[in-house]
């Protein structure tokens, strides 16, 4: 390694680069930002959730000089209690910020271990070899940072998640002032935010959904359910503002919900209400219809969320009812598009109207769009641009926007996940590449399910098993009729027949093998059962002798 | 049933209500229109796609006296052979939909028994009580058209699939006049595509694709590979048009992009080419990059289309080289984008440049926006309106749209599939409700496959299976260890602990019990795999006893 130079290496984040965790390295001292996890794609089968593959980390955890949290959103700060199991390393966040991953870590027992220190837009922090100057950034959560990094190598601007929002809801704008004395200084590489490369123009303020949920309180004409996600804090000071313009009263439904707006309220300048303005789910429930605002989880279809259960009618508290308006706050994740609008069919066959992108604009992106990344590129001036934070094909089309804004191609580097930039004054190369993807998290279980288990899983999903149970007696003749048990492979009705044929090819085939039973059975029914019904399931044979 | 009154029912299409099948039925007498599949959500685990579920034809089969089709749409032709095995009626197409119905009839062996009438748009046919006026329609697929019903009860206007284009690449509008003359008559009932309800203003013309087609064509570097369904007849006739504008010779690739240029070709008056541009897929991969367009299938990621395999490097006639533009002709379908995304990711990891919306404007929407649908509806005046062509979300939207239109709300009813709306010159009415939803196919198997199945197969997916073997002697004691198989649930490396801590757990639940060792065992494995991995994997146990 050249310890002239700084390492940078984004990891995790399944398609996402360095979405959820990045590494900076430089004279074998290591800065890592953020700590994140994603959600599993469809067919993803039974994962509940995603952390990046940090044995890099693991391996040079006494490199670690510290931990940087840049926002509070799971996809930053969800693998916290993973990485500090392996890593122990002062954590630095802001307020806020620090709030939601104190939640994180009681629930893992961990708030004892956890070094926290609370930082300011603005404060100045020694971090090893690195000298960390937080500023604001505008985000669909308060209190967000990118950070300016010092180096020896030189100054790396880091922009997090970020919009350039003129009207915020929390009146606080992505500090331009401090982007620009960056520039002043010298930046040597821009890494930024690609999330919506493919979006023209300006991402729409937060501002333009106040005018929407006023309108739609006022006219609902019974109560108003917004879904939203739980971390979403600038949205609930949205709806309690409309709620207390047309004299409705909010009550939040769901713990993380009511857990969140707690936090926030308790830890005070995040959300700004009057005390009457909120109510218990319980009071709420009493209140006339045209009184009342509940707002909780489910924007995603969730069947386990609120919106989830309302949808199906297996929510205990309360049921949708024939004037309900439901406003669905949120963008479906890509992927999600199929269940979030079962859910909204169902929603409306319950009685309920709803609201929802694109009919209304009850929902805006946290993340800058193409002219804003342009202005970033400009405000910054970098020598060496690397995007993040996005698929392949996001960060290949900020790389178009950064050569438009005047970033020369042979000094913009697209890489992946795990692949290792080195960086100084006069060049940026990609040196190395070390195991940077994801690992995932079933139930308990992290890391254990890999690809061929989730081959395993496609397989039985796609035909169900076909189990097949023989008892063979010492001269291999059948002592009793197979055994044949299926899920997932044929309707009961239908089936009798079919389970029948494969016993009697199950005897044929027994009485036509010398030995080696087990082969001959699978690769028997397997083909007899291809031939009657297209389909492959997973066999099973087992054997008992007497 | 009240003879004076004309049925109406909607059948199949998934969420989409009305999409693959309608029956009109008037005194015992039922004319179908189209005969369509769909393809299955993405937890729709294992199946191929699905039909209408057309029992109601099938009880009344001697009731039908003809089928129409459309346009050549799969969701509109894909389930003619199961239709035709149970019901024989004589079928109505234009020549473009003829054809490509007979490819399919031609698969199931059907060719012989289907009687096919070849119509135009403007033709007027008597179909049992109805009478049937075709009228041309654009939409992306040439040749389609909407029905005029004259029925006793009065004039049904049904679209079908339909735009506004004003300047279709087939340089053939939708017919206002006959709408308009429709209108003179007095329309009793219009049943209208839904599809785009929720979008606002004017689809986009076709026209606005070949502008960015010329433009991308002549700026790519090397070859140009077009990705879209094969039976978009017409945007073949735009890749034809740039590619000659710009000098590039086209090959078509795939056998079904290749079967339905062929077909079109052959049947004349569909695609205006010269004879030079097409070349074989051969001769195209001897030609320099720059001349060289190809087309093929595959715009939806589906890993066997010729996209799918480019993107995985398992193509065998070519591979992507560093200079290929790749452009995504195609909208992705709602559940499809994670895949087609990460398509497109592999691609540009290959090094290819693709083109895809929203990033460039190389596809549009085959459907009417808000404002077309409003036309419609001001062209048709219609006494009732029935929206149909999409999911329940759509529908409600559209008869927002019907009633700023000026349809007064009571005329206006949204049904879903199945329910039978009763309509004369005074009422419509929402009377009965029989089986109208949908069918799997899973390979050969047709209708097997139920909701309890579906479940099996996603218990299956989520967690795996674990199988266990006992082998007890007469008074109940394990003759030998028991034994343990698992798919999909454990990564061998760490789970021998596993299987054997969950053996020993088997072996103290046979000695602690007293018979009813398989629920005891079934029990006693599943609480011990929650506790120790938090998952719950479907389990089998089977007994051999000596």
């Amino acid at each position: 390694m050249n310890n002239n130079k700084l390492r940078i290496i984004p990891l995790g984040g399944l398609g996402e680069v360095g979405k959820n965790m990045m590494v900076y390295e430089y004279d074998d001292q290591i800065l890592v930002v953020d700590t994140g996890i994603m959600f599993p794609e469809n067919d993803m089968l039974g994962i509940d959730y995603i952390i990046p593959d940090f044995e890099y980390l693991i391996e040079n955890k006494d490199k670690v000089r510290g931990i940087v949290i840049t926002h509070g959103h799971e996809d930053h700060t969800g693998a916290i209690n993973h990485v500090l199991e392996e890593v122990r390393a002062p954590i630095y966040a802001t307020r806020l910020t620090r709030g939601l991953l104190e939640v994180k870590l009681r629930r893992g027992n961990l708030e004892k271990v956890a070094e926290l220190h609370t930082i300011n837009a603005s404060d100045v922090v020694n971090i090893g070899p690195f000298k960390v100057e937080f500023f604001h950034v505008s985000h669909s959560i308060p209190d967000s940072v990118g950070l300016g990094i010092t180096t020896p190598a030189g100054l790396i601007v880091h922009t997090g998640d970020y919009k350039f929002d003129p009207t915020p809801v929390d009146g606080w704008p992505t500090d331009f002032a401090k982007l620009a004395e960056f520039s002043g200084r010298g930046v040597l590489a821009l890494m930024a935010d690609s999330t919506n490369a493919d979006k023209p123009g300006w991402t729409k303020s937060e501002r333009v959904i106040d005018p929407e949920f006023e309108k739609a309180f006022a006219e609902a004409p019974g109560r108003v359910i917004v879904a939203s996600f739980a971390s979403l804090i600038s949205r609930m000071q949205q709806v309690l503002n409309a709620a207390e313009s047309v004299g409705r009263r909010v009550a939040f439904v769901g713990m993380s919900m009511t857990d969140n707006f707690k936090m926030a309220r308790e830890l005070g300048g995040y959300l700004d209400i009057h005390d009457d303005v909120v109510v218990s789910l319980d009071e709420a429930l009493k209140l006339p219809p045209r009184e009342v605002v509940l707002m909780g989880t489910g924007s995603q279809g969730e069947p386990t969320s609120i919106m989830g259960r309302l949808s199906m009618g297996t929510n205990r508290r309360f049921d949708i009812k024939e004037d309900d308006t439901i406003i669905l706050s949120s963008h479906a994740i890509p992927g999600n598009e199929e269940v979030v609008y079962r859910t909204i069919n169902r929603l409306f066959r319950r009685g309920a109207n709803v609201l929802y992108e694109p009919l209304a604009p009850v929902h805006v992106s946290g993340h800058a769009s193409q002219d804003e990344m342009k202005l970033m590129i400009h405000l910054v001036k970098p020598k060496f641009f690397v995007p993040i934070h996005g698929e392949l094909r996001h960060l290949k089309q900020h790389a178009v926007l950064a050569e438009e804004a005047g970033i020369s191609p042979e000094n913009i580097t697209v890489i992946e996940n795990g692949q290792v930039i080195e960086v100084d004054e006069t060049s940026m190369q990609v040196v190395d590449r070390i195991p940077g993807g994801y690992v995932f998290v079933d139930g308990s279980r992290v890391g254990e399910i890999g690809p061929s288990v989730m081959r395993e899983r496609e397989a039985l999903a796609r035909d169900g098993v076909f189990f097949v149970h023989l008892t063979l007696d010492g001269g291999g003749k059948l002592r009793e009729e197979p055994e044949i048990i299926t899920r997932g492979f044929v309707y009961k009705h239908d089936s009798e027949a079919l389970i029948e044929a494969t016993k009697e090819k199950v005897e044929e085939t027994i009485r036509n093998s010398k030995g080696n039973y087990y082969d001959a059975v699978t690769q028997a029914v397997r083909t007899f059962l291809y031939e009657e019904t297209g389909t492959r399931p997973v066999i099973f044979v087992s054997l008992s002798w007497f």
